[in-house]
């Protein structure tokens, strides 16, 4: 590679991150998660039925991402949760992402994880249309992370994996410490939070947070 | 009163303030406050039936104030909530204290409020064993608060009626803006939170937070 075309790479980086921090006024839009379930392909097959397919409803904000027309049981020692969104696609493994409050009508004590790292974490029984099953590991709070594209990560001054905190504004506004930046180029700009944590500062699908240090 | 007298007064008050002091590690016990009601007399005759006394069950940590066995339903245009747990004694008007969570399922969004600050806030229809009602106006969010004694705000430096924040540890934690300290020597030093409040920030009842300017 010649030192005019090293030239114009380094050129496109710098008018890309500029694009990015021109689109970057320092807030994050918010994504409002209620309890919901990840299903591997056996999993599914075993709740579901031989060959079962899931039906897409609504794409997330997420690329990629779809809440599904199907719903389970999720049942603990102490009590069950009806109706409990199935998104898609299928992943390699099956996750129940419920609410703090959850754990109290199930009778678990669920951990504030990441997704994906489930290691140790409680297993559940879950009961769908054609069976049911009890995964032995899989049973979460999310723990709030900002989803980003590497570019954004670049304008927020930010890198895969930090914790940052967020700042909410309004009468029952506050702060939020150990937000996890997820940042890679399948993401979409967005801070996701569950419902308990979006009621106890008033955050609604169309606020913005800002992320502080 | 003479020299002597207007002395001994002011060493109590020093040894009073010095005592309120000791006790004081600079953090405040939480109350973890679900959704519940207080009923007028006439509300809860309308309800119960003529003549019908409160039965307590459990001395809440507020002094005077307690559960009942008695629960409602809430109702309102898109949903009802069973099982709302009345709190005693009765008080000079009633006041329904939702979660934010709620509202969506009753169909009213209830505005955050202090307790008694009624003016202007929705209605909603109350059904207990032996009728319903309709009260014109009632239905909030308890806004956060710290109730304390006069001598406790004296310790902390604050005064009542002050918005003040707080700080809540772990992995989980963060700042709760906007707490209005509620001093007088009816109370007992606890933070006021609801259940989301409380999951949001994994506050359990034996936590403690603490007050930040």
């Amino acid at each position: 590679m010649g030192k005019y075309d090293a030239f114009l790479g380094l050129l496109m980086d710098v008018v890309k991150n500029s694009e990015a921090s021109k689109q970057n006024d320092g807030t994050v839009p918010v994504g409002i998660s209620n309890r919901h379930v990840h299903l591997s392909e056996a999993d599914l097959t075993a709740l579901f039925g031989e060959g079962y397919q899931l039906t897409k409803i609504k794409d997330l904000s997420q690329p990629g991402q779809y809440a599904c027309k199907e719903t389970l049981t999720v049942c603990g020692p102490k009590g069950a949760i009806e109706k409990v969104r199935i998104l898609g696609p299928v992943r390699n493994r099956s996750q129940v992402e419920i609410l703090k409050g959850d754990c109290f009508k199930l009778g678990i004590t669920a951990p504030a994880k990441l997704s994906g790292d489930l290691c140790g974490t409680p297993g559940i029984t879950l009961v769908g249309s054609k069976g049911s099953i009890f995964i032995a590991e899989g049973l979460i709070v999310a723990q709030r992370h900002i989803h980003m594209t590497s570019e954004d990560a670049i304008s927020f001054g930010v890198i895969n994996g930090q914790a940052v905190s967020i700042q909410i504004d309004g009468p029952r506004g506050g702060i939020y410490k150990n937000i996890i930046i997820r940042a890679n180029n399948a993401s979409s700009l967005e801070c996701h939070i569950d419902m308990e944590e979006a009621n106890a500062m008033d955050l609604v699908p169309t606020s913005k947070v800002t992320i502080i240090r």
